[in-house]
């Protein structure tokens, strides 16, 4: 197989090198094709590499970065003053084709104000979606967008969503004909606002997506679908508040079990149990997100990854690399304009 | 105390007259000066009443309503042909000044569309909303709405939930000045869309509102404010969304539980814990929710509520009553409008 180049920005994220190293050394040794360009301060990178084996050595490249986009950095800010930070280096190395895909853990806003600004969207996709994988019940999972990288969708980008999450669960999830849903209040055809009914009549008019209708928010993890979309209003909100409840969940289990010595050893015996619940609850953090719909392949690890988290997001990134997804949704959706006129 | 009247719906809601009626008696039993209209069907509740003691007897009168509303039927066919429903007389007793205020655990959609035809909103406000709440870490809770009453509010509509809110939290919860927040996809001034900084404008501007500005998804149960704010869209997708991810949790703990013995015997254990939690989180369905902003006090117990729900719902009732919540909501909203000008 020929060489897989993944630009990686080593600053990014809540533990920056410290959980990104590990997590690149595990993917070479996983996948013989691949080669990383690490982007990040060399001082810091020359000393990790000084210590690895010869061929680790020979396939990691380093980048020179001086500067770094804080996790709260404004967005514009970042996109005006850190041209020389890794997470734009990474950007620009997709763009330049020294790279087939990156990865960042970096502050989310400024990494999609920056990738929109340096690799622009897709002929026919009018704005980038953020899109994750939310587990649902019997082991199955559903590709939910747009979580925030817009706020304002009109049909026409709820429509370009649909098309992108089709995309994703047909080349990434192998799902024949995935069933697209849309998220409303109600499941009738007469619920919601004109925004949602505009876009279930865009959707039902085309053939290149299999529509099954709305689905409500009690849905979302009952596999109904393979993919739901939603503006990125409610599906930031939506995202965040699960994992705002499960974390008030935890806290409740971990408040019962001091009630008495049985409830205490019990819930010692279950914690491990709902870890892992937890974790798949917490789907950006656990499944990373990939910003698509641009010239180019953008997934985001979670802030807060774990260094196999950061596996996961580097694992996504060179399946899309493998699977062209830039190409099937360039060629999706000139099917789906074609088939309009 | 002076006589306090309530309608009730017993054809409202899944299970019926068979919660309803065990709800009623406790009541009566709990609170000396309540007395109920019982809107239904005549004979049903004649042979209930005919085995109740004389004074429940007493305080007890029938209404005779041959239609009922369906859990299915679509609002506008219930408003049109069933002006002789159980659920449209309590509207109209408490229209009439014969109920200080009505309980019913019927269809959402159409109790909204008779309650606003039939009752009108209050001066002041232009639309009803739906609020309930929603419980957070520390035994805390916070008035959460705009449910789905509404799933177009521009930025009058969502102030005016917010004084609504506010009005429940300190004259219910009893809060001194509670703390409002607006629902939006980050905690900066500059995020969100067009509604919501709007909507942040006129919540900054106002003396007579403790706004403490946004918070996002994952802040809903971490008890930073009172009342939280949003549209009807996004607050309907998101309390079902958590009604969906508490079942899935719990599917999840079921299907770890089968694991091995030591794992079915700490699942026996652990389930009650989890169903306290479960029932917590179905906000709506353990607390009920309320109707506000019409002249006169509707109460929404869950469809699917058992008796002890649905008694939580009369004891609402009772509270606004007692508490005259709207007088309290006119009044607050005639300040906030005052000062305006």
């Amino acid at each position: 197989m020929s060489r897989l180049t993944l630009a990686l920005d080593i600053m990014g994220g809540d533990h920056g090198p410290h959980i990104i190293f590990p997590a690149a050394l595990t993917a070479l040794q996983q996948t013989p094709h691949l080669h990383f360009i690490f982007c990040g301060p060399l001082a810091l990178m020359s000393l990790w590499l000084s210590k690895q084996q010869p061929d680790i050595q020979a396939r990691i490249t380093l980048s020179d970065c001086p500067q770094a986009v804080a996790m709260d950095e404004a967005p514009a800010h970042a996109l005006r003053h850190k041209k020389n930070s890794s997470m734009r280096r990474i950007l620009d190395l997709v763009h330049n084709n020294e790279a087939d895909a990156c990865v960042s853990g970096g502050n989310t806003g400024a990494l999609l104000s920056m990738a929109y600004y340096v690799l622009k969207t897709l002929p026919g996709i009018d704005r980038p979606a953020l899109i994750t994988l939310v587990p649902t019940i019997n082991n199955g999972k559903v590709y939910f967008l747009d979580l925030g990288a817009n706020i304002n969708s009109d049909s026409e980008v709820l429509f370009q969503y649909a098309v992108m999450g089709s995309v994703l669960a047909e080349h990434i999830a192998n799902i024949k004909q995935p069933k697209v849903a849309l998220l409303n209040v109600g499941s009738e055809e007469i619920k919601g606002n004109d925004q949602v009914k505009q876009t279930a009549k865009l959707l039902t008019d085309s053939k290149n997506i299999n529509y099954i209708g709305y689905v409500e928010g009690n849905d979302i993890f009952s596999q109904k679908a393979d993919v739901i979309v939603t503006d990125g209003f409610v599906g930031n909100i939506a995202v965040k508040s699960w994992e705002g409840l499960v974390n008030f969940v935890i806290q409740e289990v971990k408040k019962a079990s001091q009630h008495n010595w049985l409830s205490k050893i019990v819930a010692k015996i279950a914690m491990p149990l709902f870890r892992g619940i937890y974790l798949r609850m917490k789907p950006d953090q656990y499944n990373g997100a990939s910003l698509i719909g641009l010239r180019g392949i953008v997934v985001k690890s979670h802030g807060n990854a774990s260094s196999e988290a950061f596996l996961y997001a580097i694992r996504e990134a060179i399946q899309q690399v493998e699977m062209q997804v830039p190409d099937k949704i360039k060629d999706k959706i000139e099917a789906v304009l074609m088939e309009r006129h």
